[in-house]
């Protein structure tokens, strides 16, 4: 007997019969002798419903109010879930953030989980229930709703299944778990068996959206083994832990891209001390997430500088730059679009030279000049022309050996787009 | 400056339109310096929606999961209004039932509140907010969410009321206020300006449908002043107090009609000890309101009796009976269906002597019989066959005096159905 933590999102309970496919998948688990905890999202449009209500009568609404509004979204899913398992024999209790005793900030919109008090979850398992659980959503400590922000519901699953001290954590999407890069492009990429929280960190960060960073950073700290899979299969899925087994002569485990990249750059800035800490504190106090910070060498006294934000912080880090240029002169800010960050990520990087060198020459033999790197102990990032990313990231999928044999050749240029 | 509780049902706030009405109407309360907490109903539909869609999963759902369900209806409700009175310049806060501190007994779907601690409403109203509550809604101890059952937003803003110490409760609805019968059959129907807790009582329990008489008795216990009135008009209404002011030469405040009655009678009973407390006990211990009971006079140790019950509860009723046929001997029992059960109520009539000898006449000119009879200080109740009850309204309304002057040949023939 196992206790599990399951999390469906909301295209796996986006419709009668899906949400009935839900049901069965749980009851199977009961049936099979386990203890069964399950998180889900709002079902399939609720939440862009919710939001175009909400426009149609304020266009910015308070952020607690959106929250009010928002949370029932899940609190539907989880009663509708509930009543299916019934209807199937099984025993099943849902409950809402607050009811399940997660404690989150007081911040709406956007909400950390600061504590579970998971008594009375506890108690409803030991019931022999199935417990269904409002995933996004919180209370604060004077009793306000919040919601947890995007891939919320993946960090309830990981928080309660850390708090209830679950056997695993899965995490139900609609692929069939996490894969060398993105198979929409690439048809041979391949399914990985197992991956590490770190190399995870680094493709959830990089834009592979199948599960989000904070519920793997959460993971991580509490030691919460992940599986992704598929809500629509039985197969196997992807198995998130400590330590992964590194496959026979594969050392990067998979080839991540990001479009949503702008760059900018600051040409001839007066070398003074503290020129970096001043440019990039009045970033971080304007809420500007910087990614990739590049300085060139010192001549005559100016040097250049340039970093990468995402796209939609693009305008507003520039009017930062332009506010400070009293305190730190330069000659000229100038910003860049049409750009990717293609990375490679693998834990066996570090031990392995000559992983770098082998990213540069494919891109040379395709023609592609390198913009900006980056490096960590287990990622290598590249910023370059946005096009064409997907012959690149094929080009790099074959390089590096991950392309499925059975699939080598199913990929073609009809698909570049 | 005054503390004022309005309550908008599901209609009031059925559309982007209205909603905005209803801001508006708030925030001309908080301009000319009033306190104000605001009740919502589920917008329009939502509730019917949410129920069919629970249909499709489980056709007879825990109370528990429905409760989790039909509440978000509320939430969403309060949620949206309080965004559409910042929208026009005005601070608001919505509230759940439970974060209102309402208070409720461990049953779902028609919980009984219990206790209101409004703490937290309190200081959001001394913030100068305007304080909007989800209507129908509550939580048990234990902190599970109920409903209220039918009516339960009424309810809900009254023991608001009563428990705040607002100044005035007012209902807003459809309607212009209370009228001395339905509008929609006697066009001369008089809107009342006053009415008592107790004619409001009688009226409300015999289907007048404007106010719940959970409601009522709530107001009356806790002597909350109400005031019935139109979310679409800025009419003056129909008060609801202890004592309302009589109008000269009007005895009988209103007539109300209940098709949803029918008579079950027992004949032939043998006349032993008991027989009443035996036949009621059963009635009772099976859940079913009986309404009018009529005993005739023993003959040879047998008598005949008859009593009402609502339509849907006759088939229980007769099987309660024939069940018990063992203990309490009889010869026959027999149901009448098709009936309807004409009121005349009015706080005067216990020292006015003639005023039921007014009804039988009004129904013998009719050509009428009536079935059964039944008085309490202020209603007088006759059941009759079902057709053609607009015509008996209307000819009491007459024969009491309530006709409007300048409407009362507004109503005909052609308006029967």
């Amino acid at each position: 007997m196992s206790l599990i933590v399951m999390k469906f999102g909301g295209s796996s309970v986006g419709s009668t019969e899906r949400m009935q496919r839900v049901a069965k998948r749980i009851a199977d688990y009961k049936e099979a002798g386990h203890q069964v905890v399950v998180v889900v999202s709002a079902m399939g449009d609720t939440t862009d419903d919710l939001i175009d209500q909400s426009k149609q009568l304020n266009l910015s609404p308070p952020s607690r109010e959106m929250d009010m509004l928002l949370t029932t979204g899940e609190q539907i899913s989880v009663a509708l879930l509930s009543m299916t398992i019934h209807s199937i024999g099984h025993k099943a209790m849902s409950f809402t953030g607050w009811q399940a005793g997660i404690r989150t900030e007081a911040v709406h919109g956007k909400a950390r989980i600061t504590d579970i008090r998971p008594d009375r979850i506890i108690n409803a398992i030991e019931e022999g229930n199935a417990v269904i659980i409002a995933g996004f959503q919180g209370m604060t400590e004077d009793g306000e709703i919040t919601t947890l922000g995007r891939g919320g519901s993946d960090t309830t699953a990981v928080a309660l299944a850390a708090a209830i001290k679950a056997d695993v954590c899965e995490i139900y999407t609609d692929v069939d778990g996490i894969y060398s890069t993105d198979p929409r492009i690439v048809k041979c990429a391949r399914k990985l068996d197992e991956i590490s929280y770190d190399e995870m960190l680094e493709l959830a960060n990089l834009g592979a959206a199948v599960l989000h960073p904070r519920a793997v950073e959460y993971a991580k700290n509490y030691n919460v083994p992940l599986v992704v899979r598929s809500s629509f299969t039985q197969n196997e899925g992807t198995s998130v832990k400590e330590e992964a087994v590194m496959e026979q002569g594969i050392v990067v485990r998979g080839i991540a891209y990001d479009k949503n990249v702008a760059r900018i750059s600051i040409l001839g800035v007066e070398d003074i001390p503290g020129v970096l800490a001043k440019v990039f504190g009045a970033l971080a106090s304007s809420g500007i997430d910087v990614d990739i910070i590049v300085q060139s060498g010192v001549q005559e006294g100016k040097a250049d500088f340039a970093f990468t934000v995402s796209l939609g912080d693009k305008e507003k880090a520039i009017s930062v730059v332009e506010g400070i240029r009293s305190e730190v002169p330069y000659e000229e800010v100038n910003s860049e679009e049409n750009l990717v960050k293609v990375s490679i990520v693998g834990a066996g990087m570090v031990s392995n030279p000559g992983v770098a060198a082998k990213m540069f020459e494919a891109l040379y033999n395709l023609g592609i000049s390198i913009k900006m790197v980056t490096t960590s102990e287990i990622r290598l990032s590249c910023i370059i022309a946005a096009e064409p990313v997907h012959e690149v990231v094929r080009a790099l999928h074959t390089a590096y050996g991950l392309d499925t044999a059975e699939q080598a050749f199913v990929g073609g240029p009809q698909d570049r787009r």
